[in-house]
């Protein structure tokens, strides 16, 4: 027999809506118009005028022929065409393909086909890059090219499109009648895997899950009404970890920054009192490790994310110095951006440096709203003990977890087996419930049949004062397998030998997880500062490497 | 065709999971089970303990028959088994409902029936209505009949049920596995309005509204991690405006509170260090009215919010003399209790205390996450012009809508006519698209054919420093079909005359706005502090009354 609570009592236009976060947008207009959404340079722009622009965006796209489930791919830093994108794009109905500024032509192509793109608008900067990739397409199809100026531009514009990004926006309507989605489920981005092996995975995101995620930030960070952000996250990664929903869901200031540099950093966070920010340790790091004249008059309580990568300790120090509040988050592309975070404790604040380093360095719990985040035994798909010992994969399930991969059933269907989705890291669970990770299922070092963790052997080098930047991977070694080869990017002035580095690594680890052997230089990076371990694995048994 | 974007990516347990408020009490006990949750007396519970016995208490229900669409009715006080009902039963599948403490026998009956209640939990100081109501009702089913032990109620105890609370959850595991509801449509409470005409009408609330509801106070109060809420306004009230939720996902304190008074609030308020509380004016003013001696030592820095009846400029000045910072909002118990908030903007703060009561006093705009709020003519549903001159009636859309009126279709239908919800309040919408309410449709008094506001002569009568509280009703006349008659309650030690009140109406008002008869005396108020305006009705043609 049906409950009495299932009897006449559907679901209407009164008491049902899509959970999209173009409702944050249209909140913001409509409470806050006359509040900064964007500085951009000298450039300052209202939410009302945001809306606007977005509306005209949306409009201009549809009366382009665009419209439900038609890909608009862009290419570009983080300005404000960027943030409209976010907006404009979803308002049409359209799902929006921010694609990785750094990427070769040949990366781009392959995107622009398989995600069957309709539209392309791209920064004067990339337009190079795009142009050849536009030449190299297979598909067919007609495709709009949208050129975006950017005052803040400094090289020789190149144009490659039909139309200019403001003469497309003045071809809408500002007072356009967007409508939400007729399914939370239905998409609203698309996010290419950097994928290091075969071709890159399509991401697709739904306006549920990106408007969950986006509270979810809000939730984690306590973050009051009107902050101030700055974008050193680039908006192309992950849709800049869903903050640009987030910015608007709290009617604050998206601080626009084309390039991100230490001095560029510090003058935006004097001049706009900026109270947010997130980055790989890397950017925060630029910062930290900044002359102290740059870092001088830097505002105290300053929010700062952190992912990628576990902070050391160092890095977690040097904010401390600088007043700055850091929050340890994890992710994936595949969960929205950040879907842990080590949450910390009051009873922490009295531990000294290096047990807090310690405690923050992990991965920690499931994000605010995300259903579970648990260590799991990929062949059981049992919990393991929570001991800080037993390994399995991070697995995550709930409404923080993309869509699927576009148009590969198979690997949708791999990554969600059982139910949960499986991250291929390799971590632990402590006592507490936090995850810690031990390392990607790939990146796992296995010599004489011992696992070594990277991630363990690259803490013990971030301990060593002169030590910038580390990475560990395996090194083919006729013997053992394979062995730990260390990369290390010292920091400026600083001068170690690989003798020296390999002593400060056996104080700390047993002796078969030493590395033995130590390249030094700059190390390889992502555009968003992950070290890329796969090309150092090219080099690990090059002529560069010390034997030690 | 279908887009690539709907083809293969279905729901699946890795990418999907119901919104509910139980998730908030799963994520308090996994990452925080150490803080405490619930403070009563000198009892101090963590949230590891809180979930342990939510976990009992929905274990206990199951084992005691009931599961999915059954009513479990409970009759308490903000006391600790209260917070645990909001909880418990859901995770049994059951639905909450909670009944006003102040219901005669005949209401409680008629809602036990209505809502087909087959357990009920009561405090000892309810049972003898209980007792009463349950030998009224109708129904021959039988009833399960819990009493609620509290140590610190002081009366004498009288049992009615079969077993105690804290026996009947020692019959449940405290490891109970609970499961989300399948469908975050599906129920969560029952809360009967105060059906002031007619039988009260069954208002249902889902998962779904509950939780997006529970965040949104979150992000109009700014709410951080840890808040120590005082349970001032009762939960039994809209579920407490969905607070038991919300401080469940800040993994805040609830400090409970058997009897709203100005001493025992203000000892919570300074020994426990409250940062939230909720109430109608009349409960901040029992703050602000208070002597010096017992305000002494408050914090500062308190937020509370208000609803149920604009704040005078009288109660803002006094709250911010206390320090205390006020944010006013306005709902019903068809839209889970708040669901606008007059959203202050910086601008404000320079204003003139009076410019800024007039502000604050308005109902504001739409709660974060609500779809929409507007002022539309019930006719044409078309929307009011902007001009705070035009009078339209309050309507809503989105999540936090309820789900229906219960076994009442006819009605659902009629308050969700044309796709939004009709709340039967009069308003206009001000040029900022802020809402003002002018009157309750019921409540407009009309007078030789003119609108009177009650509402607006309400305001004029709080501002004469002599009145504590006051209230305009229509009274038949002969003449002008009807005329305002006002009830004032006086402050202690207070003299005023009907002519006195009159003169000082003339001075704010229009003529035919001014009431014709005066009654002193202390007014009629719900257990939620509002006025009943039904008694000042039957009481406006009575001898009291002081014709002028």
């Amino acid at each position: 027999m049906t409950s009495i609570f299932d009897q006449d009592l559907p679901r209407d236009a009164a008491n049902f809506a899509p959970i999209s976060p173009l409702s944050f947008l249209e909140r913001a207009a409509d409470v806050y118009p006359q509040r900064v959404a964007v500085v951009h340079g000298p450039l300052r722009r209202t939410w009302a005028e945001v809306d606007a622009r977005c509306r005209q965006l949306a409009s201009a796209l549809q009366r382009a022929g665009l419209g439900k489930g038609d890909t608009v791919a862009v290419m570009l830093p983080n300005v404000p065409a960027m943030v409209e994108a976010h907006f404009g794009v979803p308002m049409a109905g359209a799902v929006l393909n921010t694609l990785n500024t750094r990427l070769d032509p040949e990366a781009i192509a392959f995107m622009l086909d398989h995600g069957e793109a309709k539209a392309v608008i791209v920064d004067p900067e990339f337009a190079p890059a795009m142009q050849k990739a536009i030449a190299l397409r297979r598909d067919a199809r007609p495709l709009l090219v949208v050129d975006a100026e950017d005052a803040l531009f400094t090289g020789a514009a190149q144009r490659i499109g039909t139309t200019t990004y403001e003469a497309f926006l003045a071809g809408g309507d500002p007072a356009f009648a967007w409508e939400l989605p007729a399914d939370e489920w239905d998409a609203i981005a698309l996010n290419y895997t950097s994928g290091t092996t075969g071709n890159p995975k399509g991401v697709v995101y739904h306006h549920r899950g990106a408007a969950i995620n986006a509270i979810s930030n809000i939730l984690e960070w306590d973050m009051p009404k009107h902050p101030v952000y700055l974008w050193t996250l680039p908006m192309f990664h992950c849709n800049g970890w869903c903050f640009p929903w987030t910015i608007a869901a709290r009617a604050g200031i998206n601080v626009c920054l084309r390039k991100v540099e230490a001095k560029a950093m510090a003058d935006a966070i004097r001049e706009h009192g900026v109270t947010h920010y997130c980055g790989a340790p890397i950017v925060h790091g630029l910062l930290v490790n900044a002359p102290d004249g740059l870092k001088s008059g830097l505002p105290r309580g300053v929010k700062a994310m952190v992912a990628g990568a576990a902070p050391p300790a160092s890095l977690i120090e040097g904010m401390e110095t600088l007043g700055f509040d850091l929050t340890h988050v994890y992710g994936l592309t595949e969960v929205y951006g950040p879907a842990t975070a080590c949450a910390k404790h009051a009873e922490w604040d009295g531990l000294d440096i290096g047990e807090r380093a310690r405690l923050n360095a992990r991965q920690g719990v499931r994000y605010h709203l995300q259903r579970s985040a648990r260590v799991l035994d990929p062949q059981t798909m049992a919990p393991v003990p929570w001991d800080g010992e037993t390994m399995g994969e991070i697995m995550f399930r709930g409404n923080i977890t993309m869509k699927g991969y576009l148009k590969n059933a198979k690997a949708t269907q791999e990554a969600f087996a059982g139910g949960w989705y499986h991250t291929g890291d390799l971590a632990v669970q402590y006592p507490d419930g936090y995850i810690k990770i031990k390392d990607r299922s790939k990146d796992i070092i296995i010599s004489g049949g011992e696992n070594i963790s990277s991630i363990e052997v690259e803490d013990v080098l971030y301990r060593h004062p002169d030590v910038l930047a580390a990475a560990v991977v395996a090194r083919p070694d006729p013997k053992w397998g394979e062995t730990p080869c260390a990369f290390v990017e010292l920091k400026v002035g600083a001068k170690l030998t690989a003798e020296e580095v390999v002593a400060h690594c056996r104080k700390h680890l047993a002796g078969f997880k030493v590395p033995r052997a130590v390249v030094f230089g700059e190390l390889p990076k992502t555009s968003t500062g992950k070290i890329q371990k796969f090309e150092l694995r090219k080099q690990a048994g090059s002529a560069a490497a010390i034997d030690v």
